[in-house]
């Protein structure tokens, strides 16, 4: 059984999409990041077996998907409409960062409104009547050399812009780095087990008269720079102690 | 005359890729973002005429990509190697965000050092001793009943985060410890120098016989993360390899 769909999730709109099986592509990049609502306009050819072959396990999303004529046919009960728009055209929109449109598209939603993101078709994108039907543009900001992401491989980017401004907290706050996670069970040693270890690698380099002569005070800092960047957790203390008793004791130096 | 590419952006490593076409798709997916330096790791047809077709006009990128027999060869020379992974496994690896991954790689490379970002096989992804090759993995928060984003797709969004750190002013940095003592420079060793310090290791912990029947890869695993966590320095390596060779002197192991 899979989980329902976020109902702060926009719909997803493509208009006069040429290629079938781009629509099938468009449908699996949604549905990998969640959402599921899809409104064809005017697609050339639809349904297709290249959609259906490219959607791969997205065809419950391929098979809910709306038809309309027209984009205003499409988007009649939506309160915000973001078009993606490849480049800077004549129209005077306010133009969005991907991850700006994304947040917006997912506080309309919450809102209690409707919200639709719209793409143009595979060549020559939205026109400008279109766009004039949209409160703002959205553009994602690729290489100025060669910005010709295919249709599916847009959808991607910001369906996943989405995702993440709906598994966000609140999408009203700008998020604030998240900590660095450190794998599994990872929580560093406290400073006392650090300091213990200390002593007894300072210990062990005695015992094994690492720094013949040399001042241990050189290598001792270096060591704690190390290992405090690192920082350990109390298992993979036991383990660097374990070895240091194990040589101590194959040397015959203690117990 | 296209502009020149951002010698801050990372490589991008395509392990064991079975179909041509997304080679291509993967060249194209990360040209729209501006990135250029693809090496494929022992993949399954290349060059081939799907890879050309799917390159579209990312032909250079492909044209330049290096092949490596395996993925120690790929990145022995790189400071800091993140690796792709769909869902948790056995391997215990500090797990990142695409976002924090980006900025990791592209703090990386900027600060001098070599950046990689590994992609594994369209079914079954990196091989755990592959993984283990990584500083972190990074997963796309994918929808968790569909979670099927090809291997273009996900490296679209990946290069997509990539480029979004490449263009910020200075990505925001929540720099780990500061370095203790010393306060010089710290400038990460190579891969190629951590595999020969892990072997070191590896031969130390078989000649004091620590391991006593136990299987040697449990603990082999739990260094291997504290010591890429650590990111040691060449110096701070030819440190702990001094000491284990002591060791083995004293223990009349080795010459």
């Amino acid at each position: 059984m899979n989980r329902p769909f976020d109902p702060r999730a926009p719909r997803i709109v493509l208009v006069g999409t040429q290629h079938p099986g781009n629509i099938g592509s468009a449908a699996r990049a949604m549905k990998t990041m969640g959402l599921d609502r899809l409104v064809l306009v005017a697609p050339q050819r639809f349904p297709h077996a290249e959609a259906d072959a490219l959607a791969a396990g997205a065809d419950d999303v391929l098979a809910a998907a709306q038809l309309r004529p027209d984009l205003a046919a499409a988007i009649a009960d939506c309160t915000l409409v973001i078009g993606t728009s490849a480049r800077r055209r004549g129209v005077p929109l306010p133009e969005l960062s991907p991850r700006e449109a994304a947040q917006q598209l997912v506080r309309a939603q919450a809102a209690g409104g409707t919200a639709a993101l719209v793409f143009g078709r595979e060549r020559t994108g939205l026109e400008n009547e279109e766009l004039q039907r949209c409160h703002a543009s959205v553009t994602i900001p690729a290489n100025p050399d060669y910005s010709s992401l295919n249709l599916a491989a847009a959808v991607q980017v910001l369906a996943y812009e989405i995702r993440l401004a709906l598994l966000a907290p609140d999408p009203l706050r700008p998020r604030a780095p998240e900590p660095v996670a450190t794998g599994d069970d990872h929580a560093p040693a406290t400073q006392a087990d650090m300091e213990r270890f200390f002593a007894h690698l300072a210990e062990l380099l005695d015992d094994i008269d690492f720094h013949k002569g040399r001042d241990p005070a050189v290598i001792g800092q270096r060591m704690r720079r190390l290992f405090l960047r690192a920082q350990p957790d109390p298992r993979e203390l036991r383990i660097l102690r374990g070895v240091f008793s194990d040589v101590q004791r194959l040397l015959g130096l203690r117990n």
